[in-house]
């Protein structure tokens, strides 16, 4: 036997599907989550590749009130910031986006890293130790699709000052913060990215200075 | 309409068997992977999210004979250092289970991440410039569902100096290497991460360490 392929090419083009769909959401409803599917599509999370096996990610949701402020202003500051770098049109488009999934979305989560997890015994991050930090990103990924495929959508917010997230959360002084997420139902269906739809920028294929042969 | 779900509850039960199939693959067969079949699951790349929509990830085949010659070089002087700070048996078993990948792997790839991409015009990574890494991250998962949902396996060596890796393939020197992947068709399939079947490790599910509520 030359190959065992356990999934059909329905569930491929399916998968295609999906990958064009999932989306970064900013627009929610404000319909809550049923708590048994936020926590199934959470649980998917745990099934992403990490180095060495070590699992390294830390979810923290997020629905206390003063907090999900406190990650709001922090938004809005370092959005002041990013705005004077930019111009003006353009990130106000993209701030706004974001500060409408940080004021909607009725599931919040951060995620961090443990940067040196004792599970996995080390194995693998040697010579890069930001390994540990990618597994984190193949968690949101994985959680991200899940979601997707769930019907809900997720948005991931990163012009924050991951100091002051890792403070307004109370968490572990020595994890480092990757990302701070947005989830609920999407108020519209698309699988043109919000960026490409406002004009800001357009998804494109691999050419010949993405994608290289050696 | 509270809600739209444009994928019915069998593709989600696929999903999640995918996302448990998904292993880090080392042990490949030797039968080459069609030319088409490969264009096609590096293709949905380019599909994963990205900071501002900048896709910044650089993607390096690597089948010249000589050059896979130095990255494999490169990955037995690294794992030398990891082996003398590993008991020596588990660190001997990991090393052993990688270097079988980049032997037999009929297809390799080296992912780069371009640190400060003209597309995307630079929205969204002011705070978090690691971003751009993130995004090549995504990619590289997605790359991975992809093939495994086609039949492949892929493998994700990490045990390699940056440097080296770059100056051996001729990248841009600004480009920052992510990871070595190896892709083919597995020899044996299993749900269970090799890491697991040879005692090592465990996969876990969420705990109180590793979920918490704020």
């Amino acid at each position: 036997m030359l190959q065992h392929n356990a999934f059909d090419p329905t569930f491929e083009a399916d998968l295609d599907r999906l990958f064009r769909w999932r989306r970064d959401v900013r627009h929610f409803q404000t319909v809550p989550v049923d708590e048994a599917l936020f926590r199934r599509v959470l649980e998917a999370a745990w099934l992403a590749p990490s180095v060495g096996l070590s699992q390294p990610w830390r979810f923290v949701t997020v629905d206390d009130a003063r907090r999900r402020d406190a990650v709001r202003r922090n938004f809005v500051r370092c959005n002041e910031a990013a705005l004077a770098d930019q111009s003006q049109d353009r990130a106000a488009l993209y701030a706004r986006l974001k500060l409408a999934g940080l004021e909607r979305a009725p599931r919040q989560l951060a995620v961090f890293v443990d940067p040196d997890p004792a599970q996995g015994g080390g194995l693998g991050r040697q010579t890069m130790p930001e390994t540990v930090a990618y597994s984190a990103v193949g968690a949101i990924h994985t959680l991200w699709l899940a979601a997707r495929a769930a019907g809900l959508g997720l948005g991931w917010v990163s012009i924050l000052e991951p100091a002051e997230i890792a403070g307004a959360l109370e968490v572990d002084p020595g994890w480092r913060f990757i990302a701070y997420l947005c989830v609920g139902y999407p108020e519209a269906d698309s699988a043109m990215p919000e960026l490409e739809c406002a004009g800001w920028e357009r998804r494109r294929a691999p050419t010949s200075e993405t994608l290289l042969h050696r």
